[in-house]
């Protein structure tokens, strides 16, 4: 009667190509063309509506997403707000509701909860979005919450990964490789303080990075000031597990290909500064870190001048055909082709 | 530099209390009003939509929600879309949508996966359900599933928990208590099996009860029924935690009280053998067990008649008035409140 789950192991495929194997077999599935297209579902129930619906739902699990001996309870729950919208953010919707999952074990006070739900009441409130499920789960170790994000845009507005065309020029939004340096160093942080919990954590020169993991913001903002200059983006998706990742979803879905030049990626200073100090190369984290939360899209270059008047915004490449590939144009000009775990084979 | 969640467990309250004092804290929620007598969130960005956009997520914990001794995952594919799907049809919705986040550890093969989302799939092609979003992230330990159902109602279809009316009739669809005894069932023959691994289970009369347990279904059809024979209930909601407990939703959220008489309660004949066996009394179960995934609804009186051509309803109390509370009227015609753990003080 065991169910049999613990036979060998089958080869690890890359998370995207896993995801996509699945989505295979579905034969009345929108996620097998939407999905690998869009970063989240689109819910269209009547052809003539005017609005989509779209839906994104992330799962997060303590130890594998957090750390809760350095993730004030607050924070995550902004975070875990700020990470369900983020792909609802870059199919150009308007976030507007929430709903959260906990699963939690009795090591949680009610307290705990207020802290962890505060945080998403603050998200809420500054982003007008609104709380339309809550429930809480018994979770045997560790926390886990589910957390789904709703939101509204027309047809018109609607962004996939799929509309790059040959020449397009490559935007991100904000910086790249912050938040990944922020985690670093609160990893070496708690390792020090188990040697010796006297000690206390300095982390004065490192408040930016930190926010960035702990905090990343929608880059609602972004869209607001395309909008107001006529700009409108070709394609667009998030920045979640690195520019690499995010480039090559575009690429794929637009069967495009591209160069992205290494000395055009946005690095803050203390970023940089501080992986130095931590003898990693800046260039690796922007590519391949996770957890920015930017958003990467291309443009039409007629659309370059209307650009500059956006702030946060960097050029950081441009749309090839499909037989290039996707590569990286190193400082010493050199060609290297683009990977990502995502895509691993 | 910890956070402080390891402080002593405030006294727990029912899940309900719980997640309705998290939810007051919100102010510009629509949970406070909305989940309190709906099943779901209803997403609604257009005041002029005709159609309303309902979502319901759900997280599947392992050996919370599931144990994969003998749960086989095809089946547990099932079940987490028919009860992510359960509160979308306790509003007469139709479900169109699922997203699936999975947590699997490297315990979990590829083709365990696709067990899994096998189980998922036939529920879409059953169904007429799209898959629209699916994501797989690591886990320590165990299986987490989150599963987000949507779904569409017109504003006129739409039912809530607040429509209850004195002298409504309260009807239940199919029987009760089943799934807690196939459960039950389950959890005896493992520990057989742990004790001596070269015993063979002996199902073989209780195959309704564990499908009941393991493969529970939505129940659109009586929502089909309903339409067809021009019923339009005054309240609904889902059958998840007991009967107790979903009147009792029905009852505050409609400001009502209500008689249920024990001799009235659907318990399948297999069903109350078995538990007759277990030494268990059925009345409980039906009222407190769990994962019926029924519906509860009332009717005006008027729509009596009618309800006699639809099968597998059953009417088993009415509606009083509120000072009169919750009542179980037992078969010697005692008068016992109504008790339910997720209205724990």
């Amino acid at each position: 009667m065991t169910e049999d789950v613990n036979k060998t192991l089958t080869t690890p495929k890359g998370k995207f190509a896993l995801e996509q194997h699945i989505k295979k077999a579905f034969d009345n599935i929108d996620c097998q063309e939407v999905a690998a297209v869009n970063a989240c579902g689109v819910v269209v129930a009547e052809e003539k509506k005017k609005e989509k619906t779209l839906c994104s739902s992330k799962l997060f699990i303590e130890n594998i997403h957090f750390d809760l001996t350095y993730f004030p309870l607050k924070h995550l729950g902004y975070k875990m707000a700020t990470v369900a919208a983020a792909d609802i953010v870059a199919m150009n919707g308007l976030p507007t509701g929430l709903n959260v999952s906990l699963g939690v074990s009795n090591r949680f006070s009610l307290e705990a909860l207020e802290e962890l739900m505060g945080g998403v009441r603050i998200f809420c409130k500054l982003h007008k979005v609104k709380l339309l499920q809550f429930e809480v789960n018994t979770s045997l170790l560790g926390l886990v919450a589910s957390v789904s994000a709703f939101g509204e845009a027309t047809p018109e507005k609607l962004l996939t990964r799929t509309g790059a065309k040959e020449n397009d020029l490559i935007c991100v939004t904000g910086d790249l490789a912050s938040a990944y340096t922020g985690l670093v160093l609160l990893e070496r942080e708690k390792k020090t303080f188990e040697a010796d919990p006297n000690t206390q954590p300095d982390f004065d020169n490192y408040h930016y990075v930190l926010e960035r993991y702990l905090k990343p913001e929608p880059r609602t903002d972004i869209l607001n000031a395309l909008a107001d200059n006529n700009i409108a983006p070709t394609a667009m998706t998030v920045v979640d597990n690195g520019l690499a990742a995010a480039v090559m979803h575009i690429c794929n879905a637009s069967h495009v290909g591209c160069d992205i030049y290494e000395g055009k990626l946005p690095i803050d200073l203390i970023t940089f500064q501080t992986l130095k100090e931590l003898d990693i190369v800046a260039t690796t984290i922007a590519l391949n870190g996770g957890e920015d939360y930017e958003l990467l899209f291309t443009i039409a270059q007629k659309d370059y001048d209307s650009l500059q008047k956006i702030k946060e915004v960097s050029v950081v490449g441009y749309v090839k055909d499909y037989n290039s590939g996707c590569n990286l144009v190193t400082n010493d000009d050199k060609l290297i082709p683009l990977t990502a775990q995502e895509f691993a084979e």
